[in-house]
């Protein structure tokens, strides 16, 4: 979002006056994200796809029954052996097609090598039929609407994730999907609140609900499970697995969503309880499996879910990495929205702090990718050691202690949004430092699994909001991320929402994402002495072996 | 019903005082049937089946999802590719694997060359699983329980078909259907009634609902429509066609039936509008397909349907034949039932008539072959001429006058089990003898049109309960059907029943129909000047070209 201002609100907080930064440059991901939105594929094999169709009508000399007609007649366009027609529509197509006079555009669908009828509509509206792509995430849903025909993204509507009332984290919705209907208050939240968004965006462009004729869906296990009305339970017990790993396509009308009820649903598959569809969406969108060079995929959240890779194999890790790069969780901490501080720079002469906030309004906190560039620049400046603990005599009157506690002022009130100042208190700095050094650590241990060094690694993706923010040369600079190359780093944007956008229009795309599912090894992270040591070296800036980190310049005061 | 029966109720006529008549025996069909209905068939490969699983349990070492573990446990006994599994059950599942602790017995069909999962049971239970087989005729429907691992009967009930409160014949309904919500009505009714009967069956057996895992239903391509939910309103209207001619296996849940939900229901195929699924079964049956010689199969009703063919080649050909041998058109006329007089012997010297009627009660009335029966003897006795006129001279005092129509009394009142004298008029006669004349027009003509003589013909297969009861030399007699030895016709009892429960057990018979479908050739009865000359031909008794009959010893009076 921030990408797309041209203008920044920019505010010198050193002496609290106003200075414009122009060196500040956009997130890098931001406009790829956007460039990668447009790019159309009209070249890619569709699995959906609308058939003109031309049947003849019925006489004395041929009285093949109305089904028997209609099969022959796709099957003459499609050059295939069989066509499957569900039920409901067997009903429904004797009307159908004397209705449209035995012309028509058949929408079809491909599953195990055969075609199966979605609907058919008046000839000539292959233009006017659609598809959606579902980003599931446990806090946001993103919903695309795309042509079937031209491929192209005519919308996208985003939302809070309605199960939010009953929880925010996916622990309190297993153990509330354990209640009695539990279940499926949960599915019946999502959808109802899914359903209504559908319904704006088919009546904002004019669209009927039954010409949307498939849809994708990649999110985590727990949520995709909760999408299906599959009982989460035992994702979060011992031994954690899930009622299923690779879905089947589903029909609409099977989960009641407001879109043609012969809809083929495409459902992301899981490796396991913690490595989920929507980090599979990923990996299809980073093209690491068609590379013979070695990639990291790297997805942060509550959990670092990390992929390294080529096109032989994958392997995947996940651990806590804790919640201090999540919104809400340092006392200035927010999702990336409006007013939030998305980049910091410290002057390390005059400890000038200058921010840029997100569509340019006043600060009201910070989101992940800043809290890094914030520490980063702290540590740069010399206002916190190399422990991440403020530095007294650096910081001076901007550490206030409130309650025993120390806080730095990042924005004093006047200049805040809230009309309270911003602050970084030490105990949200020491959980970042956790944070940053169990990343780093899982990185280090999975290369050390395979035996692959960091510095032959090729490439670095970086999954979510966060990969689209993130300043790789600041987290390269606390030690989060390994010191590689600049252009090392490639931030994937919202890689589960395209994912989920590529696998619905292409033939290749969908196959990919089993292929990737089955690919995977799946690496159980112990935490062992091994893994101890190498954390507890991780929780210095950058690192207790320098050496690991040549590009970070340490002020030394 | 009859011929299960080993004493009768015999009476003589003549003179009014009873006799016993122990010379006339079962009649053939009824004995064959039930030899059939008890023959196990358990060498049939099925498409149905249960087997065992053993599935390795969870632990942290295994944590494949419930689902594909259930998959890999299934493919292991089956030694196949594929497991579908219904959305539904993905999400009993996990559950159910707990609480039959990974053990149980999976029940699945094998369908196009897959198999897909119906439900799974306690270990044990192979025994207690079930099938329904169903013949879905426009006036009765029978239901037959069988055990799937034995495949023997377990029971049979019989019905009034439900749609009959809406009409009794088939134009009736089909115009019922076009008003608004009468096809859901008349479906509605049929499925209520079918499930109540179901539930009947299974209380009387002690049986769950949900171990009745598949279905079959043979009926007439009406029949079908209603059943289905599926508008049968072209089936009557030129070009006549069916909204559907091979319907794929269906789920029990998608009609709404009280069986297992997941169960596959199997929809006999038909050829077109006039030639249904119980004819098929019937063909299914007889095993003409299986032969070289070429044979007849007939089933007779309103129409007359009948097929002729080899294993090379099947041709079909049906025509009205009047409704003069079904119940109720004759004035003494009844479907099949206690009391019911189903066999008639008339001493050609002293006129004494000699009837047996169904379970031994006392007379009602007369059902088609009874009458074919009668007519038979009250010619060979003189009682009536070469075209079917009463003899007076023969008939004397039996013959009265009812509103200036001549009527020979059959049953006088005070024998009657109506308490009315059970009488045949000239009419009736008048109308079996078009309806005979028809039928061996029909035969002549679908002959010529193969190029086979009659008497070429190797076996005549008699389809129904017309089939069970009918004696072939009183057919003969009346020039119904051709003058072939006796042995030449086999009776098959309720084929279309027979023919459901086959290819309902066995992979082999279900694939028959299908071929059998494919195989058949309609031949359009063209009511032509041949036609008329063939049929004016045989409005005699036996014919006007008497060398076709030559068993047929006419009495000279």
């Amino acid at each position: 979002m921030a990408g797309e201002e041209s203008a920044f609100w920019l505010r010198s907080l050193e002496n609290s006056h106003c200075r414009t930064l122009q060196a500040i440059p956009d997130p890098p991901g931001a406009v790829q994200i956007k460039q990668k939105i447009m790019k159309k594929t009209p070249d890619a094999k569709p699995w959906i796809k609308s058939v003109g169709l031309k049947i003849t009508a019925p006489s004395l000399k041929d009285n093949t029954a109305d089904i028997d007609r209609l099969i022959k007649g796709i099957k003459k366009e499609l050059e295939t052996e069989e066509i499957g027609i569900d039920f409901s529509m067997v009903k429904r197509l004797p009307r159908v097609l004397r209705e449209y006079n035995y012309r028509g555009d058949a929408v079809v669908f491909e599953d195990q090598n055969s075609w199966h009828l979605i609907d058919i509509f008046p000839s000539g509206s292959a233009n006017n039929i659609y598809v959606l792509a579902v980003d599931l995430g446990t806090s946001t849903v993103v919903v695309r609407l795309m042509a079937l025909s031209t491929q192209e993204t005519m919308d996208e509507t985003s939302f809070k994730n309605p199960q939010n009332e009953i929880g925010k984290d996916i622990l309190t919705r297993i153990h509330f999907s354990a209640q009695e209907g539990g279940l499926s208050k949960l599915q019946s939240l999502l959808i109802k609140k899914l359903n209504k968004e559908i319904r704006a965006l088919a009546k904002k462009h004019d669209i009927s609900p039954d010409s949307v004729v498939g849809m994708s869906v990649a999110g985590n296990t727990t949520m995709t499970h909760l999408f299906l009305g599959l009982d989460p339970y035992w994702i979060c017990r011992e031994p954690y697995i899930p009622v299923i790993n690779k879905p089947a396509l589903l029909m609409s009308a099977e989960i009641g969503l407001a879109i043609n009820p012969q809809a083929p649903i495409l459902i992301f598959p899981n490796v396991g309880s913690y490595f989920g569809g929507d980090l599979i969406a990923g990996i299809l969108v980073s093209d690491m499996m068609q590379q013979s060079d070695v990639s990291f995929f790297v997805d942060v959240g509550t959990n670092a879910e990390v992929v390294i890779g080529n096109s032989d194999w994958l392997m995947a890790c996940a651990g806590a990495a804790g919640p201090a790069l999540e919104g809400g969780v340092a006392s200035m901490g927010m999702m990336a929205g409006p007013g939030v501080i998305d980049k910091v720079i410290i002057d390390p002469e005059t400890l000038e702090i200058r921010i840029r906030t997100i569509e340019n309004h006043p600060p009201v906190g910070i989101c992940g990718s800043g809290l890094i560039d914030l520490v980063a620049q702290l540590y740069l400046s010399g206002m916190i050691d190399l422990r991440g603990k403020y530095v007294k005599a650096r910081c001076r009157d901007r550490l206030a202690d409130i309650d025993g506690i120390k806080h730095l002022i990042v924005v004093p009130s006047e200049d805040s949004g809230t009309g309270q100042p911003l602050t970084l208190s030490q105990p949200d700095i020491d959980a970042l430092m956790r944070s940053k050094a169990a990343m780093y650590t899982i990185l280090t241990f999975i290369s050390n699994t395979v035996n692959i060094p960091m510095s032959e690694i090729s490439r670095f993706y970086v999954a979510g909001t966060f990969g689209s923010y993130i300043q790789p040369h600041s987290a390269i600079t606390i030690g989060m991320i390994p010191d590689l190359p600049l252009e090392t780093y490639v931030p994937l944007g919202n890689s589960s929402l395209k994912g989920a956008s590529n696998a619905l229009l292409s033939v290749r795309a969908r196959d990919e994402i089993f292929r990737i599912r089955d690919q995977i090894t799946y690496l159980e992270l112990n935490v062992n002495q091994e893994f101890m040591n190498l954390f507890s070296a991780a929780k210095f800036i950058p690192h207790t072996d320098r050496s690991l980190f040549p590009s970070v310049k340490v002020r030394t005061s």
